[in-house]
């Protein structure tokens, strides 16, 4: 078993630290409101620590999964950053979906006091990390991923290396971008089924074997129908996600024509009040 | 068994009278160049009509299955159409993906005559009708659907009623909207991950299961990701179809922003030589 640090405890870390403790890792974790850190060793034991150097202190990895980019470099670098406690010969594991630019940066400067990083953001939402079945896209050198692997099977079922470090990063982008076009069709086909008269649901069991299919169609489509957005992954974090891969596919020379536009499209999304609304809610402004 | 006409027989039209052949009925075919009926007679037994009023004579089943609108007026309609050969009693099933208003232009000068009429488009594609597991989409009333439904089960997996006349067409015409929007967002992120040196193959392989997952993701990665597209759907009938979808959402009210635009990026391939290119390349105008 191993000595864990775990930094961050919202929807995904709070439940991907418990699997750790379960597991039977000895377990510090660090949040910025302590109170939460507090229920967490309450129900999962472990310890907890002030700051992000203090809980990091002998650990063997240490994993973050905040918010975005800056969040990221404020729990890892600075006097009371993880960077500060960790030993030589240790491993940071970020598990935020942040620019691979940053897990670049996060690398050379964990490089500088030997200790190895690799870029990890999951995905398969709060419900993945609860049940303990995430999809985890690492970046990194082979032999800390598989130096780490048994450790992240806490929490994650397909834990995948995906290149040198960043490459956690640019997969999870291939991901996001994928879900932005494929639930837009899925938004547009059900708000004209809807005009149409059509019954959503004898359409969509005809149609979701076949090729126009999708993950998304299968988990989405009775609430979409309803008009139910109140769960899932809230459109303000998916606009962080996309806003990454824009600019990351400004930097690669992509063209990434309707990512684009379906950013903007939750950009009216946020506007009508629908910050905290699950990605599906695209189908919300077709029908205003 | 049936007495069956049938109208047409193209990539998919060809089989799919194949299979009712084959299931027994007694089936006479028609096409517009004479030597594919003969080769289909040759293949199949059966018959062949020199028009599609004499193909219909004494049919209780009479399928049509050609290009667009105008294809299937010239079929049906005028003094050598089916419907100038057809009993009164039996049942037209126009399997042409074309338009709701042509259903209901079929079907009122079907009832005129006593004739009853299904609109039913399909979708699986040429391999589809081939190996007999066609999705079919129903538009009409139940009983008539009730009583061809058994013959339609020679080529057909998944047959449903979705309701009245024209219910098949506009059924279709979301399945197509879905492909659409899932498409191009599996475009942009496939040349993506090109353009950051992902291996396409490891990051699908580790997100297809998941919120991204999609038919066409695990079907037509790898070609996509060799630039393959001699093969499968072709650009110019899914542009065919598009054409439909966005004069019914005018119609209807439907706002289908996504769908638009990518009918104008398969323009776009079309002006690169892909008329005859499968649906996935909307990938190659990416990478220009």
């Amino acid at each position: 078993m191993a000595k864990i640090a775990f930094i961050g405890l919202g929807v995904m870390g709070y439940p991907m630290a418990g699997h750790l403790a379960a597991a039977g890792h000895e377990t510090t974790v660090y949040n910025r409101t302590g109170a939460k850190a507090e229920a967490w060793k309450n129900e999962h034991g472990g310890h907890t620590a002030p700051t992000p150097r203090e809980a990091a202190e002998g650990a063997d990895v240490v994993f973050s999964c905040v918010g975005n980019d800056d969040d990221v470099r404020s729990v890892v670098f600075g006097d009371d950053g993880v960077l500060a406690g960790m030993r030589t010969g240790a491993t940071l594991v970020d598990h935020t979906t942040a620019s691979a630019e940053l897990a670049r940066e996060l690398s050379a400067g964990a490089g500088e006091k030997g200790i190895a990083f690799l870029d990890a953001p999951v995905s398969g939402g709060q419900a993945g990390a609860e049940k303990g079945i995430l999809t985890v896209m690492v970046g990194g050198e082979q032999v800390r991923f598989d130096a780490v692997r048994p450790v992240m099977a806490a929490y994650g079922r397909t834990i995948t290396l995906m290149g040198p470090v960043g490459s956690g990063q640019l997969a999870k982008m291939m991901n996001q971008i994928c879900i932005a076009g494929l639930v837009q069709g899925l938004a547009e086909a059900i708000a004209f089924g809807q005009n149409a008269g059509l019954d959503i649901g004898t359409v969509i069991g005809a149609i979701s074997k076949g090729a126009a299919g999708s993950w998304q169609m299968e988990n989405r489509h009775e609430t979409m129908s309803a008009g139910r957005y109140d769960f899932g992954f809230a459109v303000e974090w998916m606009r962080k996600d996309l806003g990454i891969c824009l600019a990351e596919a400004k930097r690669n020379g992509s063209s990434l024509p309707v990512t684009a536009l379906i950013d903007q499209f939750y950009g009216e999304v946020e506007a009508m009040g629908g910050k905290r609304w699950d990605t599906s809610s695209l189908l919300a402004r077709l029908k205003r």
